[in-house]
């Protein structure tokens, strides 16, 4: 007897020692980080940005096909074409995003899922209709909770086939900081199909999760929703037992782009002496980033980097610098953002099943050559 | 005393039972393949076609700063900006490029490098000059043998400090055979920064280590090109110590797109009873495809599939289909080309060192669940 769950597996921790399996090795060439030398561009390139699809990329034949639907717990359920949708007032805003697993594959143990070490995010112009405008039109009836988000793109995952859903909060739907978006455009061009052709949720400050590609459907309740992706998926938990708490807002987090070259294969870094100028972003969800400090002696002792100035981009990570005076030998940089919250990144990654929201600070061994 | 040698490691094979490395891993997160699903696409929207780079991706500010120098073994030396280049005839071809490192993976012993499945190919309009009206206006001069193609790509291998340097024999370089290109346009746009930004090299029907990224010099030589990326890697081997033979033109493949849906974690997919129409692209960089078999038994049987009739794009896949009636159960999908030259892919695959120029029969299983 044929069935899906035969074909689909449970959660599981990496057994100590265990290395990546053929599974996770078939996520991770599927899927793919920003190369972390592309934190040099304000705007990643679109195909540079970090891509985490959970089942197939849907194939849209055509974009003017396309329907959004709007209902459930409203009083006018609405339809609306692409060119419904071009029709209203459009907002662009500048948004880093970050998948809510970037870094579970340095958890120990290691939560069994796509094996991310620190790359998976991107930064891009996404311009679209805002969500109050289009629920203020469908009329949202009093007493409504949550608005659901339906993607065209159909899987299972341990055991349960689905659409991938999720749902927002009603007042974070409707409400202004962040705005959330109905977005139809990356940089100024269609999505591609892999940032959710033709339509994608953008939630500015909020974990990749929320922000649903290949959006068909917004369905409002007048009770909390309860899909997979809500209540089994994406929570914050130590025993598989917890209720845990919602992954959400992204955590601070500073990058720095590895200085000097690679090696192919071990990927460590080479730099010549002198004065190496290191560069990186930082951002948050939570707050503005307020600083940015950088350790060359593997995090013993902090500098303070130059940040730049704040400007309109509120949602968009920042750019920071730190002159380096490279001596040959071994070292260890690291960089570490704080918000106007006061929340910062840990040395000691705190641990949860899904290997969600994860912040440790970076680590890149680097080796200054001898002069020449 | 600070040596590049201790932050580089010889080429070496996984051991029996080795699981993915870290340092198989971080690879893996920054390149990535084609989602098998847009093999449906007839050009490869650009972020979804694969990408290799060796060490990091150059960052080039200004395009209009950029110049390609050609010199060596030539009477008339010259340097051309981007405007020089884009004054001559332009021509634009389409091509399949396939990594030759494809399938690495799944060899035994698995050599340690980009730990590829079977995904590393993608198919482009790629638009520039003809490397032969370059190489024309360089008058190359009696006696030359190679032409050495260096990109501004720099990095560590195997202990080796080397910008990235390829080279083709001179009657490859000046033939028309395939036509090759300097190319700075993919799909009619600038060349994304993955791709070569803001120029690279293109020659039709050689797998990926040809196409020189980020083209900033050639060089013509009175005798053959000895670098490590022609002499040490890419050539396929059986011991270090063979001599071996290069790498060069691609090996008949047919892949599949996936049917039906998968499974998040186990990419395992799930059809419905029915028709389903199966369908994937086949090429050959030695000959053009003439036939694509499709096995549903696991290579037990196999029936012909329906291939595109050929049109006048010679170095781009085909696109090919079979209708297939799914009944309840698990199966194991396969298929097979054939190019004019009566090369066809392999059940078992034979074994070289590099894992290079694999085209192992695809093997895709199915469970048609029962009728709901």
């Amino acid at each position: 007897m044929a069935r899906i769950e035969d074909v689909s597996s449970p959660a599981r921790m990496a057994e100590p020692g265990e290395d990546i399996s053929r599974d996770e090795l078939s996520l991770a060439t599927r899927n793919h980080g920003l190369p972390l030398e592309a934190l040099r561009y304000d705007l990643t390139p679109p195909g540079l940005h970090y891509v985490l699809t959970h089942y197939d990329i849907p194939y849209v034949a055509e974009d003017a096909d396309w329907e959004l639907r709007i209902g459930g717990h409203v009083n006018r359920p609405i339809r609306l074409s692409m060119d419904n949708l071009r029709s209203y007032p459009q907002v662009t805003t500048r948004v880093t995003i970050e998948c809510a697993g970037n870094g579970r594959a340095l958890l120990t143990p290691r939560p069994v899922s796509q094996p991310w070490l620190v790359e998976a995010v991107g930064t891009a112009d996404w311009t679209g209709v805002p969500l109050r405008a289009l629920l203020a039109e469908a009329d949202v009836r009093d007493g409504a909770v949550d608005a659901v988000f339906t993607g065209a793109d159909h899987g299972v995952e341990r055991g349960v086939e689905q659409d991938y859903q999720r749902a927002l909060p009603l007042d974070t739907a409707l409400g202004d900081t962040p705005e959330v978006l109905v977005a139809y455009a990356m940089n100024g061009a269609p999505l591609p199909p892999q940032h959710g052709r033709p339509l994608r949720l953008v939630v500015p400050g909020w974990y990749g999760m929320a922000h649903v590609k290949w959006l068909r459907d917004i369905t409002v309740l007048d009770r909390p929703f309860t899909g997979f992706q809500q209540d089994v998926a994406y929570r914050i938990r130590q025993d598989p037992d917890d209720e845990g708490t919602p992954v959400s807002r992204i955590a601070p987090r500073a990058l720095m782009v590895p200085p000097g070259f690679p090696d192919f294969m071990t990927r460590a870094r080479v730099v010549r002496p002198g004065t190496t100028e290191l560069e990186g972003r930082a951002w948050s969800g939570r707050a503005p980033v307020t600083a940015v400090e950088v350790s060359t002696d593997g995090a013993r002792t902090w500098n303070e980097a130059v940040l730049d100035e704040p400007d309109e981009h509120r949602w968009s990570w920042r750019r920071w610098r730190f002159d380096w005076n490279a001596v040959p030998g071994e070292h260890e940089l690291c960089a570490r953002a704080t918000d106007a919250e006061g929340r910062t990144q840990p040395l000691d990654q705190p641990w949860n099943r899904g290997g969600f929201a994860n912040n440790l600070v970076q680590r890149i061994p680097v080796l200054c050559t001898e002069p020449s």
